[in-house]
């Protein structure tokens, strides 16, 4: 893997109030002066792996070949649980290995994943509180300007997985999944991937109460105030209100099923 | 132009929970490794095209000239509307054609303007929903590596505007605007030039039920808890309360008119 | 002083969402393109000198040499109150002479220190009410380029301090500090050094209506739901809660005394 831009995406549930964020990156740029920061998201929910790993393996692949992404969404911080580094697509991820990275390998996208055991590369001393710091932000430094990951420790065969939500058939051309994410327009964001779905403009989605009929094309093609299917960016089936918000007329969360029925 | 320092200045309406506005920077990173990413803001209320003209018209001239401003805040996603590119004063804006780059006319800046429709510079296939990533943040890197307007697309003559609210005389002496924004210290922005006011110290400012009696020079001139106008960093009427919040003691908000009658 | 990575990292009571942050960096871009901004947080309290300092005060030796910190929590903009311009521990630092970097003398760490008046630097005109914009920011950029700290103004002997809520001794073995930040987690972040507590794993702390007998050496030490001390990043006590939220627990929040009885 090259790093030409030196590029590292930063992806925390450290919040912006807290300097926490900017003492990484205080400690990424002592490593290496020129990489170039950006961040993902810090307001993932307090140690909520699954938030990390949705934002992750739906961002990652808009960066740069030779991109660092750093994870820390780190319930298990001083317990003993691994941190990886993991080669995968062109990229190198760093992680706690609590599953936030298990995507890499159901894509069989990972080439090559260690241990991160090398203190060569840590802040001395380790706390067992600010891991951010004291091992992801420096080993994050040297892997942007260029370090192999061959050089932070063993290899390891498997990373550790979590249960993720996964879209279920239910009956002939039935498919339940659900929201796994709400964006800031409301925008209800589901498992449901757009090729499942078929090519008919008529279905049938039930999100709670509520009833759908029509999958449209964009925003606009929609009257206002109507509530509609739609393919969003990350390829997989959104509700939303044109002008709107559909969380609130749904009244629909993350977690809530999602029932589909193909028109014909 | 030229754009020597390649800084891109981001405006959108898209948060900063969601990982879109990291996804833009990965794509224009991957377009040009050199820019410089400044987040002018991602607050701006959903689809709130006025908040953004505002935040955008009161920005600009502080950066270094040749900057890249690239403003997504865009209620006619996938609808047709126009996105245009615009040269004013040394720099460049893209942004969607709905009124948002207006003032750029009003103040006779615009050198030229283009329909951006060349899709050699966008990411294929476009989606309908997230056109940020697959046609503004292409187009911007492009742009901040120095690539001519003029390849964008065919010039078009008039940008889109959209209603402004603006003073209005009402009688001897009167004028009458409105709030048009409010920052994070209560401290409530109005549209009233400051060159309006006169020179006076005394006048009389109504907003809503309050009646003020003062325009002060600095805050701290003021006493503690006072309400006063200033004229704020924007060069037009402020309310404020020296270490106290001018909205809460107020109760205004954006759009709530203020009346001015000149001191004598 | 020797600024070799361009390092500038901000401090101030902005918000994120005004474009003032964004304006701060325009400014600092143009006096210096090649400048590396960093955020520490633009979400301090409104004019809280007290949270930015212990915010700087914590995060200033995680950054690289050299590095330039602006903090601009300003209660007395336009007062007439003095910026200053300290050199200390191989950084430079910015702020007005409100307490803000009083920290500094305290460690001993200041090396110079200048009143900040030489108006070449500044933008012109100065205005009243965003001097962060018309005289930090182009100073700071000034300064991150390498611009002698004496070319600023004329030395000066001492900052100014504010009062800082210190940690005393009640009776044999007891220690009364007191909750000084409390990050998104819940942590409770004391003032109670670690090299005061003791070695002993067993203490007696109490905080409001709480009482905690342990102290732990990482989070996954705990049983989940437990209460718990630990020595936390800064070195001071903390007050945590395993997987969960230590303030809710406890009601406590910043000012809230913090009572440590040494175990034997």
């Amino acid at each position: 893997v090259k790093t030409p831009a030196g590029v590292v995406a930063l992806l925390t549930d450290f919040g912006l109030r807290d300097p926490c964020v900017g003492i990484l990156k205080g400690v990424l740029l002592s490593v290496h002066p020129a990489a170039r920061l950006v961040d993902l998201s810090h307001d993932v929910g307090p140690q909520d792996v699954l938030e990390a790993r949705e934002i992750l393996s739906s961002s990652w692949r808009w960066f740069p070949r030779g991109s660092v992404f750093v994870a820390v969404v780190d319930p298990g911080v001083g317990s003993g649980r691994d941190i990886v580094g993991v080669e995968a697509a062109g990229h190198v991820f760093l992680a706690p290995d609590n599953g936030l990275l298990g995507f890499l390998e159901e894509d069989g996208a990972v080439r090559r994943a260690v241990r991160v055991t090398n203190r060569k590369y840590f802040l001395q001393p380790v706390s067992n509180t600010f891991q951010g710091r004291d091992v992801f932000a420096p080993v994050a430094g040297h892997l942007s300007r260029g370090l192999d990951l061959g050089k932070l420790g063993e290899p390891i065969r498997k990373l550790r997985q979590i249960r993720v939500p996964r879209p279920r058939a239910a009956g002939r051309g039935v498919l339940v999944g659900q929201v796994v994410s709400v964006d800031r327009f409301g925008n209800l964001i589901t498992n449901l991937p757009a090729e499942r779905l078929g090519k008919a403009e008529r279905v049938d989605i039930r999100v709670g109460a509520a009833r759908i009929g029509r999958v449209r094309t964009s925003y606009a093609s929609a009257r206002k105030g109507e509530l509609f299917g739609i393919v969003g960016s990350r390829g997989t089936l959104e509700i939303s209100v044109n002008r709107g918000d559909a969380a609130k007329t749904t009244g629909a969360r993350v977690g809530v099923s999602v029932k589909v029925k193909r028109g014909r």
